[in-house]
């Protein structure tokens, strides 16, 4: 036997079947971030998946945690038992089966989420994603290869990740959760000193702040303030479609020659394409765009310019590959968006961005804002970049001593961190007690 | 050390690195079948790819073999040396580094190939689809497991072929090239008779009839003459552009109740886009959306309702897997072109076929009509239909012996059938020394 036979005969003996699965829902710890919506909670939810072969291999995911995705994960663990890690086309199949409670689909933008509308289709890719990446981790641990080459393979060596910039308190209302010494950012200089601190731990290059948060006049200038402080550095700007075509035309015109591209502007296809109409600035969307059906419209309409994949939005990393093709069939750039997550996506983020030749932005992620995380050795940013990781599967390893940890914070939790809900956590705030999630366009 | 580990270390020591690779070119006999341009060949060249690791497995891969295609593939070979067979974005990238012979390029409709209009692009896709299905074939080999899992998994484990039907001679001109027993068929009853052998022999239930051969009334008799013999079979017809958009209006409207599509009635996006605009009966195409940058046009006006996928055409299996993606994102339906081919794209199809969810239509294949082929065990047709391989890789194997046979007879071709022509074909035959290709469209 030559050692190619002997390699494939190992192989083909190789079980991939899942013969366990465990999911373990934890809250992780977050700054006061504010957004239109109001704030991040002190903790908020992520559900940790782990698929466990016959030959004991196991692979890790990571997704949303709040009740209505736990709902959907369980049944879709107990359908996926004696499944192949490597029949990762089957999991929309077996998805389809899993009933979602229609009660639980808001059908308005996700309270929190800041992800468009909610339907239960979204609910499910948000789960197969999770799965996915737990497949592809085991599969790439069988393999002996990472997850970059069950995608076809890395075409650069590091990814860049842009500085995600917030406006915060320094405290959670209360005192509550956990501190940290980022201190206040309420006002340009704020930002201005914010950034800097990202750019000295991390090297970042480029810049995004969250808006929506202030008036319109506010915001511009704080981006105006970055411009000066970081001259020829990108920016990007993001309200989460606070405003009126009117006002996001405006802005635009004031910050039409130091915006890398102006994201989510005004809510919903029609407005963004009456936006994009107006101006040369490119719109960027994670909020109109965020699944397959609502491609179309907006493409033909030339709505948006960049679209902002997010693995966890789209079914997971060949989705996304996916949808990379369809960007670059239709000539629409992409970028990558990021809600709060731990290293473990980050991991699976930077390996399909390894894989994208058209990913012509630097990634969105809150990592730099989360302390929490479940992974042995935390991701590290050199010069705002993460290194592609060659180790087997994902290449990160669970530390379960901090998994059982979080996980019991999640346990003890008497139900108000569970479900990530930004307005009612800005009415823990003093003169917010009356706080409603803001009808969008808010300015 | 665990059976797990063990394994995981096994396939760690694989090296992936390409270390040889072998151009195989070879004529393959073809029966005198008709089309708008002529007739095919006595013989026609197929490249057959084989890259080696250094660990010693093969991988195997079949293209087109005209010239302009091997002296793309040559120059790529050289460059693919050292890399790893695991880095199929990488492919690409190297391919745009292979110069293309602007004057090779016709920038006309491809005489031979009925694939549209031909670019350097499109003859570097060619070469690029070739190379990645030897990687994948030798990656599945290395893994032990079958190409299907390579692509995400098999979700059905048959694949429907349709039988594909054509006007032809009994003869090669003056007799030339290999004689067969189909006998001619240039009227309703010759294509009823053949399809129905091909019912006999093979099983398939849809039919595809290759016009543009006759004047439209001759080509509309025979179709519904197939509609008499075999009711309620799925019936499709192809004259590659021959019609204006006038005539198949006409053909449409005859045809209406009993065609499953209608393929390339006439030539370009905007003939096809007012043909479609007035019938109901889907069109089909591989001759106006045949790369990416001509889809965004075909899809904006609707001008096409089924994209004929051809992972010759597209660069690969996972290339089509993306065009699936882009064809279900914009409600467009897909089914699968052929050319005259042999087993190992046979293979490679029916892998990539059964991981497509939206492959809706029972696909095109040339192979019943290739008696050479280059594998040890023909693929056998059964309820028109092919069971899907779980062998490692394609599951096919060379045959040696053949292969030293076909590739002999290109050796000692002078030169008349190592570039597909079937205008030079046609123009043999008695009563046709005259003959031009046709300006499309014809009728
Ligand atoms: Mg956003
Ligand atoms: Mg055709």
């Amino acid at each position: 036997m030559t050692t190619a036979e002997k390699n494939t005969a190992d192989r083909a003996a190789a079980d991939l079947t899942i013969t366990e699965v465990r999911l373990t829902p934890v809250l992780i710890s977050d700054p006061p971030l504010l957004n239109v919506q109001g704030v991040h909670q002190p903790y908020t939810p992520r559900l940790v998946i782990e698929v466990v072969t016959a030959d004991g291999v196991t692979g890790v995911g990571e997704t949303y945690g709040d009740t209505k995705y736990l709902e959907l994960a369980r049944p879709f663990a107990d359908l996926l038992a004696g499944h192949s890690i490597a029949d990762l086309n089957g999991l929309a199949i077996l998805a389809a089966q899993v009933g979602v409670d229609e009660a639980r689909v808001d059908n308005a933008v996700d309270v929190g989420g800041l992800r468009g509308v909610q339907t239960a289709d979204k609910l499910r890719l948000s789960i197969i994603s999770g799965f996915e990446v737990a497949c592809l981790d085991a599969l790439g641990k069988v393999y002996g290869v990472p997850v970059h080459e069950l995608l076809g393979g890395k075409i650069r060596d590091t990814v860049e990740y842009s500085a995600y910039l917030f406006y915060r308190w320094a405290e959670h209302p209360g005192g509550a959760g956990e501190s940290d010494t980022w201190g206040e950012a309420i006002d340009p200089a704020g930002v201005v000193e914010q950034a800097r601190r990202f750019v000295d731990d991390y090297g970042f290059t480029s810049f995004k702040l969250k808006g929506g948060v202030f008036p319109p006049a506010e915001e511009i200038a704080a981006i105006k303030a970055l411009a000066e402080a970081f001259p020829g550095h990108p920016l990007r700007l993001d309200p989460n479609g606070g405003w009126t075509p009117e006002t996001s035309l405006k802005v635009a015109e004031e910050l039409g020659g130091v915006l890398e591209y102006l994201e989510d502007p005004t809510p919903g296809t029609p407005n963004m394409a009456e936006v994009s109409a107006g101006t040369d600035v490119p719109l960027a969307t994670n909020m109109c765009v965020t699944t397959l059906p609502e491609i179309r419209e907006a493409f033909l309409k030339d709505a948006v310019q960049v679209v902002l994949s997010d693995h966890h939005y789209w079914g997971g990393l060949r989705a996304t590959r996916e949808l990379a093709a369809i960007c670059r069939t239709f000539g629409v750039g992409l970028s990558m968006h990021s809600n709060t997550h731990m290293g473990i996506s980050l991991a699976a983020m930077t390996h399909v961005a390894a894989t994208v030749p058209n990913l012509d932005y630097a990634c969105d992620s809150h990592y730099p804002w989360q302390t929490d995380d479940v992974i042995t050795a935390r991701h590290v940013f050199t010069d705002g970049r993460l290194t592609v990781s060659d180790a087997p599967g994902l290449g990160v390893e669970l530390n379960r001593e901090t998994l059982a940890r979080l996980h019991q914070r999640w346990l003890d939790d008497d139900g108000t961190m569970r479900d990530r809900d930004d307005a009612a956590a800005m009415r823990k705030a003093k003169g917010h007690e009356d706080w409603e999630t803001p009808a969008l366009p808010r300015w």
